[in-house]
């Protein structure tokens, strides 16, 4: 697929068009001839021969060649033959913005669109969305309604959001801020081209420079992390607002869409794997857009140093706080700035950064001391905190347009913010400091915010992750194996002196248990004995179990004793792979044993991953400390530990009907010493209940 | 103390005043005259026989009696002297503006102040501050520069702030927002009067409702956990904003006011401790005052179910999303409310709670949703999301005032806020809105942010924590004595006769130690077993460690063998007591042993603590689980180990020169089976290097 005639199509059909701009229908064509598309528009209604300066035909069928899009404006049961009809008119692309498909319990309708798609080679936006909008060609196939006021201006931002209302909000405050568009698609029900789809295009788009995508879930999650993992490469960001981050939003989200957001602590894996940059609230995605717009995308090795200057030490406290939760490095000022600061300041006033100038400079000593700043080597980005309380805003401006410019062409950048949500410039004076390539944002912490997640989008070398070889199938033993990855030595014994024998071979200390079909509970028997620690050990253990199992359960057969090494000095993991509902194979990790449970120190990765990024979540996980020797322990066999989970999780995605894999504990031994798997649980789909829909694979 | 002659003077002297209404010295005055202040004013200025209508007097000497207080106004180097002799004069308060003391290297100055209160008996605001207001009485004690424009008006809520700057953008905000103010309090430097002396009068206080602090650091951190309980009993919100929670942020702070902030993790526990709110951001703070404002402090029985209405599907997830995340429930509808949303909505949309009426509902149709989830007896407040898109505000306005005042008639809330930022009402719709006790704020995250905080400042039933009595000095065996906190049982014995009986007598398993001044490291001579299990093991341990320490240190005298209890089955806690530099004696709890430094499970309380602020901090750590009896284990000993906790701190707190003592491990047993501290480290004053202030007690 290649959308860049749905971006720039030469020709544009509107099916159901309206001759009357006060109608939802006439709408599209109004915004067509309004903004002046530049390609051929056709109306499609039997009522009229022309719709304003616009050539109309009867039937889909009688359009021209060469149309690239066809926006279906029909109710929702007429939509399926409009899109069949275009199918057949070898129209490469369709938009359907009628309701009353899957989102109001009409799933049949819904699924006979996507038939068409498929049998047509037609693919089509929506149903259920508010359209696409590329302002670079005034393609406004949409009844948005913020195009009554403006359309917003070209640019480098793609947007894509599955809700039209979230989406029409952001495009008025796009207008409000000037920010540019490269192109806005609402998804809607996502019958066939969803989020990914059209997000995989925009990251192809050399006109493309950030992507930000408001979802409620994702129809096909698996191609998320390839998909991230292509932006990083080229160095554009993905930015993501994700609705139904908790219980009570999911259960919010069903109601509302009928789509099931996955759980939080996969995503935030994700997340962090792919280098995906998540926001919070429709605020601080536009705060991030808008310091995109004004500052570009990051370079990979531009300078992160935060200099601020501020007429008040306790908001500049704040910012240092702010910045620091951020990880935006607030360094000290090389001797040349301090020097100067201290010409300009008051002997009393402090020159480290943040700068206080208090309100004991003048204008032009406040001028100076930014440019000492902006000039600092350390220093990537200067933040102005100004209030009308010691500046006059409109003696600054000139000044502070010319600082924006200078930044601009030295490699840095000027951020500007206010002392008081009271104290703000001007909206036409924010417009024109934006213009100028600074940052404008009313609060300091918003400004810090952006500034630190611009920066987490720096290019970076990312391999792909191999998808490896289908292989055959095979019970939960020859898993381990395939995966080779050692199980502890074990051996089911008849006397004694196998026993011993057994133990000195794979060494003390070993665990003894009772084999027999009749003795569920090996412990209540007395079936059970552990850290066996020499011969003398064993015997005594042999005895009394004997006895002990003889007494309490006289008429079980006893099949034998089990003697099993058992590994000390190990750090315990926990190793999982499983289908998710929403992005496929995942793969959890964490610390194992019983503390997985009290300390919940897991991570979550989508599958296949890449073994940096194994080694990533490794090392961010509170068991790293354990790994690397917390308080004089070995340092554990960490290699042999991503090497295990790297082949687990191949044999997991290769093994046909393989719902699930464990291991709990993956034991850890000191270095050069390998893991051995203690539990390995392998489940597959034929184990499962015939019903069950749970944990298959998609 | 009683500040009530502070915040309503009769009578108001202004030492240095001046007639000029355009210089820093003249605005206090001017302001007492424009504001209308109700006492007596005394300008004090030999240069004049009047200022304005005010009579004005050559020196302080000459004012009469009844002056409560006195605005200083001269230059650092006159503070002192204008100080004493309004001292002599019986001014029982004063404030000084002037910079120029500790902030600015002159430690001796503002030394001299704090020595001339002592003296004289004045109590003294400053210096290096902004002064005072008090709406109510037109107290105009400051030289601001937001009365310029107006005076906030009464109101119950009171602000002190370290810093002038912040303190006067708060009051900006307060006026655009038309927020009541009861005082706002610019302390600056603290020579005398801190944030907590001044903030526990205003707990005292029958007019003030809510406390809110800027702060960057305590002057006098021991006193904040009895302010906060006060506080608390009395239902009254201590809302703090802290600058210097980082380290980058305590080194601004440092450069800027020479205040070094605490560390972050003991002021989070206080936090929790004595239910203070912490906000990070001016703007938080002010949504929170402002949501205060509006709808009154919360009952202690108040309903906190959220109900929302919007036109956004998408926003309406996001907001169940943020409402989860602050702990604010959106229960499910009543059958009365789901009914009567059903007959006014289209079939196929949904009537869940968060509502989404879509575009579908005409205006009536709208208001009567809104009703009828204000009418559902599980909604506390109802959170409407406009936007111009779909409502008419104009048309609206008339209806939502009304709705406001039936929610503050039915004991429930109105809350709007705007799909998009660009999509607001007018600044005097929303203060016509405010006024009717409705919260209106530009986004819905910091609606449900700042109604979820008003919340957590329900009164509660606090009790007061006793301060134990003092006791004699001891040394470290003698402080587990005295905290009746058992420790391991152990035994020096000579044969292996003694060694056995001592060993059944505590019970298996035993550790077994070699005494010798000679063998410093034990380990390496195989002077150390532990686990020995029973009676034969033991044999052979001591056979063999008496052969290995022969055998390796054939000249170490031997002073017998160390046989000590081994506590198995016991969860380990670390307890630990110190003084810390901002808020005085402190206590650490946590998980022990190797975990402390891994899973870092700690919390801090001030001492003294009372046992169910004890209780609460165990209860939210990640051990909790492991003392409640994880994964089949037996549920721990956890009242004996509050009740050790206790009797240890408060040996603490009464043991003269203990600057330090810790227990690692505390070994917590089964239930009914008490606890073992195995290793007390008590530090004394003492013990430290002579010229060390590190831990002192202050």
């Amino acid at each position: 697929m290649n959308l860049q005639r749905l971006l720039a199509p030469r020709s544009i059909a509107v099916v159901g068009a309206s001759p009357d701009r006060g109608k939802l229908a006439g709408r599209p064509l109004a915004y067509l001839d309004d903004y002046g598309f530049s390609g051929t528009v056709f109306a499609v209604n039997p009522k009229y021969q022309t719709i304003g300066r616009f050539s109309c035909v009867a039937a889909i069928d009688e359009l021209p060649d060469g149309v690239d899009l066809a926006l279906i404006l029909v109710p929702a049961p007429d939509v399926a033959s409009a899109l069949d009809a275009c199918g057949r008119r070898k129209i490469p692309f369709a938009i359907s913005i009628a309701s009353g498909f899957a989102e109001a319990g009409e799933t049949e309708r819904q699924v006979e669109l996507q038939e068409i798609c498929g049998r047509r080679d037609i693919r089509l936006i929506g149903p259920n969305c508010v359209g696409m909008i590329v302002p670079a060609g005034a393609v406004t196939a949409t009844f948005s309604t913020e195009l009554r006021n403006r359309l917003p201006k070209p640019g480098a931002t793609a947007l894509i959001t599955q809700s039209g209302a979230l989406g029409n909000s952001l495009l008025q405050s796009f207008n409000a801020h000037d920010v540019g568009l490269r192109a806005w698609i609402s998804t809607g029900n996502e019958a066939d081209l969803d989020v990914i789809a059209l997000a995989e295009q925009l990251v192809a788009d050399v006109d493309t420079r950030v992507v930000a995508l408001f979802v409620e879930g994702f129809k096909d999650g698996i191609r998320l992390m390839p998909l991230a993992r292509e932006a990083r490469r080229q160095g554009k960001a993905i930015v993501v607002l994700r609705a139904g981050r908790s219980d009570q939003g999911r259960v919010a989200s069903v109601s509302h869409t009928g789509k099931l957001a996955g759980a939080t602590r996969v995503w935030r894996g994700l997340v962090r794997q792919g280098g995906l940059i998540e926001v919070s609230s429709l605020d601080e995605m536009l705060d991030l857009l808008i310091a995109y717009e004004a500052l570009g995308a990051p370079r990979q090795h531009e300078p992160d140093g935060l200099g601020v200057l501020t007429i008040s030490g306790g908001l500049g406290v704040l910012i240092a706080d702010e910045a620091a939760e951020r990880g935006l490095p607030m360094p000290r000022f090389t001797q040349p700035t301090v020097s100067g600061l201290r010409a300009l300041l008051p002997p009393t006033m402090s020159v480290a950064n943040p700068v206080d100038t208090a309100l004991f400079t003048t204008e032009d000593g406040y001028v100076r001391c930014a440019e000492l700043v902006l000039e600092d080597s350390g220093i990537g980005t200067l933040l102005l905190v100004l209030t009308s309380l010691a500046h006059n805003y409109t003696r600054l401006m000139p000044w502070l347009i010319e600082l924006a410019h200078r930044a601009r062409a030295s490699g840095r950048h000027l951020a500007i913010t206010f002392l008081s949500s009271s104290d703000q410039l001007r909206a036409d004076q924010q417009l024109a400091l934006a213009g100028a390539g600074a940052l404008v944002l009313p609060s300091a912490e918003r400004c810090v915010a952006a500034l630190a997640q611009r920066l987490a989008a720096r290019p970076a070398d990312v391999p792909a992750a191999a998808v490896p070889k289908g292989s055959e199938a095979g019970g939960a033993t020859s898993v381990a194996a395939r995966a080779g990855v050692p199980e502890p030595a074990q051996q089911i014994c008849h006397t004694l002196e196998e026993a011993t024998a057994f133990a000195e071979g794979v060494g003390y200390p070993v665990a003894l248990k009772v084999v027999s079909v009749d003795i569920p509970h090996k412990t209540e028997v007395g079936g059970v004995a552990l850290g066996i620690a020499d011969p003398e050990a064993l015997g005594r253990a042999w005895g009394n179990m004997e006895r002990a199992v003889r007494a309490r359960s006289p008429s079980a057969r006893i099949d034998g004793y089990q003697v099993q090494e058992m590994v000390t000095e190990a750090v315990e993991l926990i190793v999982g792979c499983s289908h998710d509902r929403e992005f496929g194979p995942v793969l959890m990790l964490g610390w194992g044993g019983i503390f997985t449970e009290v300390v919940d120190d897991v991570a979550f990765l989508a599958l296949p991953a890449t073994r940096p990024e194994i080694a990533q979540a490794l090392e961010k996980l509170r068991v790293a400390k354990l790994l690397a020797g917390a308080r004089g322990r070995p340092a554990a066999d960490t290699q042999a530990a991503i090497d295990a989970v790297l082949r687990l999780s191949n044999v997991f995605l290769t093994t046909p009907g393989l719902v699930e894999l464990d291991v709990n504990p993956l034991l850890v031994r000191p270095r050069g010493r390998g893991v051995v798997a203690v539990d390995l649980l392998a489940i597959f789909a034929s184990d499962l209940p015939a019903a069950s829909d749970q944990g298959q694979p998609r």
